[in-house]
């Protein structure tokens, strides 16, 4: 039987106890201070010559002897001649010996005879800068343990100092584990696993300080991981394996590091994350990374970055934290700390969080993520409209800008942030993926700026409208058409089932791959089997759900489904077949605040442009010709 | 006659017009994703492959037809076979053909027979990971001009994108200019200038984004200035000449921009900063930096980030934002714009932020700066005491952990800010050089933690205390020796003046540097003249004030004084002689608030450390006998 339990122990123990049994030792390197940028000092760094290096002048203009000017007045100008009683200088240029201060240019009046006339005079060291006044020898330019910065570069040269110590790059290698697992560039089969996470991986530890190193990647053979291992632990600073690090059949990191050093910990009370494996081998620290994208980020960032800046002596960095309203539930287990990615966005006068899929496998979680939630083991998660406070992963000022399209998605909202971003770099337009039901909902509770929604209403014949004044019968809201879009069904290139109608699906008893409750999408389809006279469990796989045309397309694509229903640019996306259903209209639902907003003003402007809607009837599948049309 | 005057545009304004009148030409360039960490999209990009490619297995366990187990419970647990009706899959492996669930390893018995017996029911496409759960193909995973994080690299690699179209970095050259400019690392002579600026410059614009490139030294000629600055047209997208940007006879910058291309600009009503040039050759960008390193920073970031992010498409970042009180006045001039590097720290329970030198030849401000506070040009400046809000440098959680030394400066103050980052990476320790007096008197008002004073009461012939008793009567307040320390006179090697005393000086008429007004080696100056029966005026140079020990040694090496007051390191700092004149007591004064905090455990324990006190002595002119003695 397998191993089957891991050990659940909470995150900042899991640290201490990593940190303090496993540091990286600590080595140095004398580099040129041209090149130290970003580096980290070894030690306090003192200057060795002073800059100045001498007394000069602080202004374009002449230098005299202070007590030879001490006459000179409005009724009593002073003649001055050259190199006698002064000289010219310019800013920068050393005092010449036995003078001691310098009248500016615009004081002093040029005569014929090569003579200056003042009437002013000079004080002792007046435009006069000091040896030293920016670096003095031996002062401290930098304490130790010190990011250099380019004004640290500039004072360490003006101090004399060209070479310096600092902090060596911990070498940190990164071994992929997996049978399944190729390059990421190389031509995918069936059950084929591209390792991107060591290009993240390196990607972070490059950016914390240390010297990554991809090691080829390592089949799932127990005698072939302990001997890349060992290479690392003789070569590498600091090892890290990816993945093999749960307790599974093929999991074999653990027994790995077990054999050649230890293992401190396996299993950490965190969600995602769980499977990690904390040891070292010959007093190298070692982590073993979950393979699962996410939890292998997290725990990177968790375990991997306070050993490095342990290591550098920098201080921890902490992101910025940001109270929220949450626009959805987030639940979660007791005995688990968990770590839900959000979108946030600036709705009317406060912050509104939405939680993205919490899937330890759906990368794009991270890509799309504005900020983190942080859920305590001993909390059950928050209520819809509970305040809680988040980590930033982006700035609170770009996230002011954030518009957050709520409601059913359409290829042309990506289109309209592309454009929106070109016009304010600012702006930023993000999409929560609720179904049109969800978004008119999410826009009624003020939790969002914008939904898209295309919900057909049998009864009046018309589209979203009814739905909206059904729904929210007291806002004053606006509705503005964006495109109309052919619906139909995608089924496999050449539509080897002949799908034309529902009655296809049903009666050849079709794998059918349906959209999430509150698409509009659904919405349509159980509305053509209500007309078909058809019951939802008529259909085989009804039950099963995707939240995208896009996804609908894939699952088709994949062989897991012989039909769905979705829009054109999602089937041509998989070179897959689609059978025109009915031409659908396609709104944008907007809040009164934002449609009197500056922001809604420039996404109106796109919409209209004649150039944007070519782009977008270019794709196929789209009409353009009320784009822009004001409904309600 | 030279040309003595530039425009006074506001800062805002000119930043507008170079932007409108000479951004940089857009470019493309098209790289390996695995390269393209910190670089900027130049389109949206959509995934080209799904990720997985597959229904995957997310768990460990067996695959199974979910109806084929309808029939198992508790009462009949049903017995699979291998193949036949399950398969053993490992996570992440695909779901073989005709297969639609995936039941844990943790809830099937294996039996002797290669059979598998469960007792729950499993649904269909449980535990299933659906083809492009991750990324699936066609969807946007980046969006135009967005720089890449880690993240991001991994999602694109999933979605089958090895290749990305991004913005080609901008070519920045810098031409260092001025006869009197050597390299960095050239042997100095008295007149010649280190280039450290096109070091610093050339970080900044990588940091920002660009490519940079410093091309060689011109002198100051004409000729050659044009020549470079047209060879660097033809070549780089983006100019940036230093120094020269002033109206003084060996300015060349603005008659070059002017003579090859045009001049939008010569002069911005900012301090420091003023005499910037903005214009343009053949189309690319152009700015004549000032000289003095601070104007030169300053106005780079002014004026070539925003011409850089521009470029880039990305938001123009902004520093965090603090609200300080003003330990110090600050005062400004009407019409001028100005920014005045400032230190920060958390005294009691409120930031509190001392300006730091204005100068604009003073690098080190910048090294030393924690915040930068920007007085509007309408402003005159704020009281002490007054709330003002600072641009950060370094985020708010560092600085409060920033201890704040005030007082009376000496070496150990850095020995010991060393010693406390060592101990915790949070840790810093930033001096104000106020002298003992200010130092009492900042305590007082609760504007630092700490204070080095050194103060002889001649009445009572004993240290600090006195004064303590006399400027704060009422306050509960803490005194711990540091050290005695040597004071004696820095005189040039072999002190050729032979001397001995302060007779000698006013004797022998010698040039002498004293130290500012508060500081305690300036009073101890004063006592001995008093005992002496000589008045200030009998000195010569009297008047003269430098603010540090070394910075008196610096400048009796210089030639510029023959005799200063100060202490053995500092003389030693510059190989000059010392005449011992007496032994001081060298006390740290502290605060109640303080003294009861962790941070000032820290402190007297590493004043405590055998090591520490061994170090300090090393120095020479230094007895440790007291050091963490309390003394109030």
């Amino acid at each position: 039987m397998r191993k089957v339990y891991l050990s659940n122990t909470p995150r900042l123990e899991a640290l201490e106890l990593f940190l303090g049994k496993a540091p990286i030792a600590r080595q140095t390197e004398t580099i040129k201070v041209v090149d130290a940028l970003g580096r980290v000092t070894a030690d306090p760094v003192f200057a060795g010559l002073s800059m100045p290096g001498y007394h000069a002048a602080a202004m374009d203009g002449i230098a005299v002897k202070a007590e030879n000017t001490f006459s000179a007045s409005d009724q009593n100008p002073l003649q001055l001649s050259e190199k006698d009683s002064f000289v010219s200088v310019n800013t920068g240029n050393p005092l010449p010996p036995g003078f001691d201060a310098v009248i500016k240019v615009e004081e002093i009046q040029e005569l014929s005879d090569g003579k200056v006339e003042i009437i002013t005079p000079a004080t002792p060291w007046q435009h006069v800068r000091p040896v030293g006044e920016d670096v003095v020898a031996g002062e401290i330019i930098v304490p130790t343990r010190h990011k250099l910065r380019p004004p640290d570069l500039g004072a360490l040269l003006a101090g004399g100092i060209t070479d310096i110590e600092v902090l060596k790059k911990p070498l940190a290698i990164i071994i992929p584990s997996g049978s399944e697992v190729v390059s990421p560039g190389a031509e995918r089969s069936r059950g084929s696993i591209p390792d991107f996470n060591s290009t993240v991986i390196a990607s972070y530890l490059q950016e914390w300080g240390a010297e990554p190193f991809i090691a080829p990647i390592v089949p799932d053979e127990p005698d072939k991981i302990r001997q890349a291992v060992s290479e690392a632990s003789n070569k590498g600073d600091l090892i890290i394996i990816n993945a093999g690090s749960s307790a599974g059949e093929k999991d074999y990191t653990f027994p790995v590091i077990e054999a050649l050093g230890e293992v401190f910990l396996h299993g950490v009370a965190t969600r995602p994350g769980k499977p990690t494996i904390l040891g070292k081998v010959g007093n190298k620290p070692v982590v073993g990374l979950p393979g699962y994208p996410v939890s292998a980020y997290m725990s990177l960032e968790w375990f991997v970055q306070p050993l490095i800046y342990k290591y550098l002596g920098l201080p921890y960095p902490q992101r910025p934290k940001l109270d929220v309203s949450l626009g959805r539930r987030v639940v979660s287990e007791v005995g688990v700390e968990e770590y839900v990615r959000m979108t946030v966005g600036y709705v009317g006068d406060r912050y509104i969080a939405n939680p993205l899929t919490r899937g330890a496998g759906v990368t794009m979680s991270l890509v799309r993520a504005d900020g983190l939630l942080v859920i305590p083991a001993n909390s059950l998660g928050y209520e819809q409209g509970e305040t809680v406070e988040l980590e930033l992963y982006r700035p609170e000022y770009e996230l002011k800008h954030n518009l957050l399209a709520a409601g059913s998605h359409d290829l042309i909202i990506d289109l309209l942030a592309t454009a929106l971003k070109e016009r304010n770099p600012l702006m930023n337009l993000s999409s929560a993926h609720l179904g049109s039901m969800g978004g008119i909902a999410a826009i009624g509770r003020g939790q969002a700026h914008l939904a898209g929604v295309h919900l057909f209403d049998p009864d009046t014949n018309t589209y979203n409208l009814p739905y909206i004044n059904k729904m929210l019968p007291d806002q004053k809201l606006h509705l503005i058409n964006l495109a109309y879009r052919m619906q139909g069904w995608i089924v496999p290139a050449g539509n080897p089932d002949k799908v034309e109608s529902v009655n296809t699906v049903v009666d050849k008893n079709l794998s059918f791959i349906n959209r999430q409750r509150g698409a509009g999408t659904r919405l349509l389809f159980d509305h053509m089997l209500n007309k078909a006279g058809i019951k939802p469990e008529q259909v085989y796989g009804y039950e099963r759900e995707e939240h995208s045309h896009l996804n609908v397309a894939a699952s088709v694509a994949a062989g897991a489904a012989r039909v769905g229903l979705g829009i054109l640019p999602a089937a041509k996306a998989f070179n897959l077949d689609f059978v025109p259903v009915v031409e659908e209209r396609y709104d944008l639902l907007m809040s009164d605040v934002f449609f009197i907003s500056k922001d809604s003003k420039i996404l109106l402007e796109i919409i209209n442009d004649p150039e944007f809607k070519k782009q977008v009837e270019a794709m196929g599948g789209y009409s353009m010709r009320d784009a822009g049309t004001k409904e309600l």
